[in-house]
């Protein structure tokens, strides 16, 4: 931590920080420039981090160098964390798929729509019983009937399922069904609800805040971490700008810089950040070419009647030429699909 | 709803959208163009909205011109909502100040700030017994002994208070507190949470998301107003855009814009919106120049030493000063105090 | 300055750095912390500020901790800056108001304008020449032609006018007619003509490019004020952001923000920022209320004909109203209207 | 073009629209919806398109359906355009690979720079005579000398090379020697400019504003092309937002939305975009995979050295082996790098 002092700083100033640091049992370094003096704090800093320097008289701002980060950082772990779900290993050099409906709408389209990912090569499926939607008069999902269809269908297809969780009085409901659950974008800041997720056993999807910085992102996963569950993916979906041309931006830089801040692996949702089906297989493969751990794609049997989210989601044919693509520039990328 | 087909759309396309859209109840009216047919829709549109008619073929896009908003918009109600606490009127042209301590820390400090506001003329008390903070590490609040002080200090003062839930768990106990609870930015899509205060009786401030639209943050209110709470206070508090030279960016226009879309007072938060001490006067005296219905100021008896975002909070004499420039302003714009 | 060196920086980076800086005439005082070593940079930095120390090996990053502005900081010079036109006392505690249309469109619509704008206080007319527009296709303004209509409309109201200059080979031709020149939004990244106006006498408007950061734009005065011209004069008009309800996000903290950064006065321009009538009048208030040295609006005598930017032009029974109120507002402030 | 009236619209304001429209030459069809009427207009829409419709009594507000777009974009010309230069084919299928140093520096820089991105397979040369810097104490390019040397390393290379201007006096000298010359990001919306560069007969890149939308970069590209020169490369290089972890966001869903709105070819720069040389590889690779017909990258024999930018240039051996896989990927992709 930098504490920089006004160019105007008066010596007695400068001596009451430098001692208000010693009583939170930091050391002061004090630095006289040119223009200005700056303090270095070093040992310590748990108490110190927290004080707000800036509001004491001659101080002009605080820098914080190092993060609050303890366990999702490279720094804290070198090694990338892998992830198991039955078979499937998750990071660590591999390129897992994951495809299905953005919502369970009945068991039709859940079972076409899993026969068809599942048969293009797809390792998990994806299908929401809870969906967190702007207006209250929109589609919410089908709730624990949903779930249950997903059940049925992992049964039927010998495949596991990811599904979303809005809500922390649900959370036992959905791990007990689902193989990995999810935190939805807007939830991404929602810390009772990461806090329990922390708490369950599943691995959690942790997706970014669609207007969250990658540093609070990595805090959120921080907070699930905290609680004991080890077992995050991070999922990039896009964040909002001025720009209205797609849904969101694709961040596609944020695929390197969070595997280089983290060891937790970091997928890519095309299909939520673009929102139309035409920008989803360029932009999958551009999140495969980036490197990026995992990819996970809105496949609908019928697009055209989806409930929810319809015009991002690809057709099962589509999806199928767009897996031979995948599949060819892993290679080239040096990642395996098991 | 208009739906605009692409130049080289075929007859059938557009047959084909104008028969479904019978089929859902609605009458379609064809617009042919030089160079592309638009197609008015008309009549019961509560289904044929949530169509994604722009992947059928031949469909370019899909305009909305009416918004699903029922209860809480202008053309719904035509007179301001008012709201009572107490002796206290919120909107129709009052101004109402809330101010006290950004969170609960003991006993003296908020008695100490809530004397000192509500010398200076403030009605209404903050201090906040849950806060949601980016990282796990940082202080969380008091939790159930901050609302007893809190109560304590309503008691004591003579003054009701708001206070902040976070967990749709703990809305029962906040709302036995408080006599408004808020929902915080972070939480301002957190739809289950929205649902739950919807369904008690307090009256609820609904802080705008630091990345929603104007449009999102009217839906918000919409999911509690649908639960039967018609009682909601818009608070702005600033948005992220790219300047970083203070927290956020007080979106000043959202005061004048919400107001025309809807009939709920708005509120303005200059001090989560700024971060910064110095900003906050300047920033008080334009959202009352500018028509707020109220504002919320972040006083502190010692910000050096506040556990929680000191760094914006006022120090009473600053306050009281403060003011005295808002009483003038107020009556420049025609808005009683009371 | 200060360089942080990574985690698990080797000695031999370290030294690397600190022997470099040497070479170019800089100190550097090392602080070894608990996890990483800082290095803060002291004595002359302009060559030192210019090297990417972040890719030597073992540097995370570098941290600039005083900007490189010359003569804009309010370091540079404590008092306000007051720039005269005619009588006109332009900063230093005055409010000064111009406005005008946005383009000058002919003869009758320019003294029109112009008669109403004088008769409710305005102090300086604005009407434009030339108009940076989107498409090649609008109205780009009259040119020349323009220019001599300004200036007829000067002699007959009495009245000094500001026009925008687009192209650094008009500057001249501009200067000689213009009392004040402005850059406009799109231009203020325009280095070339930054300099150019910075050679001419005139006083020059700086408007805030809508992307730029408040730090960018007293840079881009820098550029001006480097040239010897020092009668600069920032308009603040709205940013661009995620928000589309008006045309801009008018960032009303750039005004306190600018004004302790910068001696330079700061005025606010409602119209552009906003882009809608209905917006201009509560936020000139709140400009007026937050400290601004001026305003800027646009009014049309018939705004429904406006070749340009008619949406946003208040009529002049409208600004004569507002005008009341800004009077009321300036003496709250305690602001002089001369 | 569709006027949407509001929803208390009197009769009267209904028929003062559609009058006037029927003066301007268009035909009003009426559309009466259950809340509202929507007019829908047709026929020859070029002076009805720049009336501010929504100024007039009633309007609520209006909707462009067709962008003002005549040549730039694919409704204009269904084909790729394909430019060349020299041998070269730029667009229409193939991969273009554009590289060198950001700033000419010095006869050793600039000649190390190209042999070794010839060596490694590139077919543009990059290096700039003129630098828009933010500060104007910044190193501002060699100017003409600059350019004498980019044309002797042309000449020994035996390779084409772009370079930047700025002003539009300069546009003449630059193109005598370059054979490409670039529009910068802070130049997009400098119209004089653009329509110099129309003028003369080089191609021109045409970078996107930083933060300018799509649509806004076609229209400064339409500005080019409507001066004659028809020879324009859209480039891609990252847009400003919210995050701060690398300096630009690249936004990669630009690539095939400008590929769908426009005939032109659309290149990358991921060097400017990220500013971090480790963020080069992966994102040139997403560019590739995304369908993109170029990518620009900035290489410099000796990044720590170098006077602008140096943080973002690969050295020759880095760029080499990115080169490999680009090569691969270009293949999967379907494209030839010739």
């Amino acid at each position: 931590m930098i504490i920089v002092m006004r160019s105007d700083a008066a010596p007695e100033e400068i001596t009451l920080v430098t001692g208000r640091l010693e009583e939170l049992g930091a050391t002061a370094r004090v630095s006289e420039g040119a223009t200005r003096t700056v303090i270095g704090v070093v040992g310590d800093l748990d108490v110190a981090r927290h004080v707000t320097w800036d509001t004491l008289p001659g101080v002009e701002r605080m820098i914080s160098v190092t993060g609050p980060l303890r366990f999702v950082s490279r720094e804290a772990q070198q090694e990338d964390t892998i992830i198991s779900v039955g078979d499937l290993r998750i990071g660590g050099g591999t390129l897992t798929v994951i495809a299905g409906p953005c919502a369970v709408e009945d068991r039709d389209q859940l079972l076409e729509a899993g026969k068809a990912v599942k048969a293009a090569g797809a390792h998990i499926l994806r299908g929401d019983a809870y969906k967190p939607r702007t207006s209250p008069y929109s589609f919410q999902g089908l709730g624990r009937e949903g779930l249950e269809l997903l059940a049925e269908a992992r049964d039927v297809l010998g495949m596991p399922f990811v599904a979303e969780v809005i809500d922390p009085r649900d959370v036992e409901l959905v791990s007990s069904y689902a193989d990995i659950v999810r935190i939805g974008s807007r939830n991404m800041a929602n810390f009772p609800l990461l806090q329990e997720v922390g708490r369950q056993q599943r691995p959690v999807q942790l997706k970014r805040g669609f207007t969250s910085t990658i540093d609070e992102w990595l805090n959120a996963a921080e907070y699930i971490y905290n609680e004991g569950n080890h077992q995050i993916i991070l999922v990039e979906r896009g964040i909002r700008t001025f720009e209205t041309a797609a849904r969101n931006t694709l961040d596609i830089s944020a695929v390197p810089i969070a595997q280089s801040l983290s060891h937790l692996p970091v997928f890519v949702d095309p299909s939520h950040a673009s929102g139309r089906r035409a920008l989803v297989p360029p932009l999958t493969r551009a999140a495969v070419a980036a490197g990026a751990d995992g990819i996970m794609v809105d496949v609908h049997p019928h697009p055209e009647l989806a409930l929810v989210d319809g015009r991002q989601a690809l057709p099962p044919e589509e999806f199928a030429e767009l897996m031979n693509d995948v599949r060819k520039l892993a290679e080239v990328i040096g990642r395996s699909l098991l």
